[in-house]
């Protein structure tokens, strides 16, 4: 069959033709099932929209009927598919989201579909659908342009609007520009009651962002964690206000609420670039720590001490992930295009490029360090998941890492504890680190700070085993004691460190 | 007579005569009762070393008879004979400083003095003198070039040298570049030996910086806080580390070690930088937020819930003080001429540029929103040291604002509760609020946020009494009820704020 025709469930390898009619009926059949019940619809079943299912289908104080929405198409369509099968379309080392899934099949009040039908009959529909930044091929190089595609999350909010009822609660729940809401989906929601003629004055729309972490808090990540919310008006405020209440717990971690849908939409992309900021300002001192014989890590251990201090980040192999790869540049985007600023937000800018040149320092400093030709050496990479203990590979830095590297002609071998299938390569990803280490290896790196890899007696003992290898660590997962083991039979370089 | 004859004490109004000979009759004196004890020398006596003869005079666990050095100029001379009359040199709101500085009289144990001799009589010399950036006329507008200057503190270095014992320890406090007690201190010191047919293989060379904060806690900042420390070798990290634990509380704040005086050297302008980077990091995003209508106050309020996030700054009027101001610029320059890379360090020049000009956009701001002339108004500034609740006004950003608007023709008036004398601009700073607001003010700008205009009631009550002024909060010192108070009779204005 041609490839645009079904979905493959990445989880079971199952195939789904995608329908090509209607699901008005499995639909009504299961509300007629949980009458009386408030509808929610989670718009998305990526990384936060499939948890949110969960979350609200177990809310705290709340019986809803929940239905998650996600297009029918191949790369999304398995998800609905798997969801309504019984198997949760999201793989983290959380238990919970087992335990929510199971008491959501217990219950029956969790539907996916494709069908927009489901958005006119929703109380409450809740918009994760993502938002993304076109870098330009050269954009690590010369910060020269980019573009934000508006496009997808325009059409979601469209379809919402030409389905909606005229006094839904639609809480935005995407990292948008700041202005978007405001700017763009308020008066598109407008527009489409208007041409549908139902009243505008009745509809609620607000803004609310997740600090969803993937990870072994998945769930508490949203469920047990301070949030911040706004709305298009006051109305609209105490709306989403009411409906987190049911869904978060709120004694323990109050609200807070913003002045404006724009203040909420900021304080996230504020948050990220914050982080990736921080992260990028290492970057130079990590140059200038290995031309020193300056050990980094110890520097910064000493310096986070001081509680102003604590935040101050590692050196490491670079930045990944969905959002700090990107919510900086939706921030300066906005600025200019939302707020008519001659001027972008630099420096948000500048640390974006800068995060995305670090895997080829890294890889710079593997070069110019091992000296001899990498064409046909063996490598083996632990880790390529974007943070430790997830499984999560968007926009890791090991993606460039790995590809300088194979670019060179290196043989390379990968390991994950998480990671069985890399998704965007599609390359498959061994655990099995006994296997791993009967090839002849030359060069060993590693690539992220699994828990599996730190303080392993096993593991140490493993490569001590073997000789002459060439050791890359480009993200402290080493001791000293681990180094002083290992420089005895291997070469050992450390990003970020110069005393070795 | 000539201006360079004497030294004004800027506390008493007591002038003196610079000494034109030596005073080792007094140190020798000093000394006969002070038999058996270590001697301590502290070269230099400004906002660190004056408070460090008061430490090292009152140790923890140990009696040393301790000199404070300064030079016999113009400048330094009247703390030498100030702290020799009973008058000591800084003034601070710790009511500790005087509790110490009365122990230390009663001990008789402290003497200051100009002479080099002191040099010659020490167990352990602490540096603690000045080591300067010059900055171009022109570097907030161009980061074109700034330089080190490494004179007055080699000099130091030198007399050291001249005149030390060959088995001294000298242990560096200043802040320094990178590489300056291996690559200049070390080298010089050797110099001076070997020219005086002394040992070189017996002094012991060290780092250790403070992290002193002016104010309530100038002490405890010192004493009762975590410090870093290395030696040149380990025979000087040795001694360091037994120098410390006889004056600050290592059991309740460990000592940490590192490897080499690179590191320790590193970690000082690092922890600045860092702080310094985060403050230009909130520039743009103050002026986007102004342009977005949102009040970036609460915006990083509901942010730094987030234990990761805890250390984002707010916006402000300006950086100021002797640390953030040059720190990341002594790291960049010993990057490229202490270890000769072509590369700055470009994020930490590019963000003591960008705080270099937060006065001129804060008075940009206020130009911009004033609207009418500025000539002939009357313009009142709450505050003029660099931080809330001390005294200090070095490198002050109220500076350049007051120059700014001083320039445009506004007749200024001052107020700090901490400042009687501006000493950098020789004008008396007054005290007195009641004073102050018989004159009909037409502007009045928080430059500083001190606690005494916090939730100051009376404050609120007598700027509402007057009429149509122009209020503009620099420093996020009103909040939202005082600004609506504000509001009902003036115009307010706040920086990183859009919703007023």
């Amino acid at each position: 069959m041609r490839k645009d025709n079904y979905s493959l469930n990445i989880l079971t390898g199952k195939k789904y033709l995608i329908p090509s009619e209607g699901d008005k009926e499995n639909i009504d059949n299961f509300l007629s099932n949980h009458k009386g019940k408030q509808v929610i619809v989670v718009q998305g079943l990526g990384f936060v929209g499939a948890v949110m299912t969960l979350i609200c289908s177990n809310a705290l104080n709340e019986e809803y009927a929940v239905i998650g929405v996600d297009l029918a198409n191949s790369n999304n369509y398995w998800k609905i598919a798997s969801i309504n099968e019984g198997v949760f379309p999201v793989v983290a080392s959380d238990p919970k989201i087992n335990e929510f899934y199971q008491k959501t099949q217990s219950k029956g009040n969790l539907l996916a579909t494709f069908d927009s039908y489901a958005y006119s009959v929703a109380d409450v529909i809740i918009v994760d659908i993502n938002l993304d930044v076109l870098k330009n091929s050269d954009f690590s190089k010369t910060l020269t342009n980019y573009d934000v595609n508006l496009k997808p999350f325009k059409k979601g909010i469209e379809t919402i609007g030409n389905n909606c009822k005229d006094d839904v609660l639609i809480l935005v729940e995407t990292t948008v520009p700041p202005g978007t809401c405001e700017k763009v989906a308020y008066p598109l929601i407008k527009e489409c009651l208007l041409n549908r003629n139902l009243a505008i004055d009745k509809f609620k729309l607000g803004h609310s962002y997740e600090r969803v972490m993937p990870g072994p808090n998945y769930i508490d990540s949203i469920q047990n964690f301070y949030r911040v919310y706004s709305g298009i008006d006051e109305n609209s405020a105490l709306s989403v206000e009411k409906f987190l209440r049911t869904i978060i717990s709120t004694e323990k971690f109050p609200l807070t609420q913003l002045a404006n849908t724009n203040a909420t939409e900021m304080a996230k992309v504020l948050e990220n670039s914050y982080r990736a900021m921080n992260i990028a300002f290492m970057v130079e001192w990590s140059r200038f720590a290995e031309l020193a014989d300056v050990n980094l890590y110890e520097v910064v251990s000493a310096i986070r001490m001081r509680p102003t201090h604590s935040n101050m980040m590692l050196p490491g192999i670079g930045v990944g992930g969905y959002c700090l790869t990107k919510d900086p540049l939706l921030a300066s985007w906005a600025k200019q295009n939302l707020f008519n600023s001659e001027l972008p937000l630099k420096q948000s800018e500048t640390c974006v490029q800068i995060n995305d040149q670090m895997p080829l320092f890294a890889f710079n400093y593997l070069k110019e360090t091992f000296k001899e030709n990498l064409s046909g050496k063996k490598a083996l990479l632990l880790g390529v998941s974007y943070r430790s203990d997830i499984s999560d590979t968007r926009y890791t830095p090991v993606e460039p890492f790995y590809d300088y590297l194979s670019s060179e002609g290196a043989e390379i071998y990968l390991h994950d504890p998480y990671v069985d299938v890399w998704e965007e390569k599609e390359i498959e990803v061994s655990s099995d680190l006994d296997q791993l280490f009967k090839e002849d290896i030359d060069i060993l790196v590693f690539c992220t700070n699994h828990s599996e890899y730190i303080n392993n007696e096993w593991l140490i003992q493993s490569i001590s085993n073997k000789k002459n290898n060439f050791i890359f660590d480009t993200v402290g997962v080493l001791n000293k004691n681990e180094i002083n083991i290992l420089k005895e039979s291997h070469t050992v370089k450390v990003v970020g460190r110069g005393d070795i």
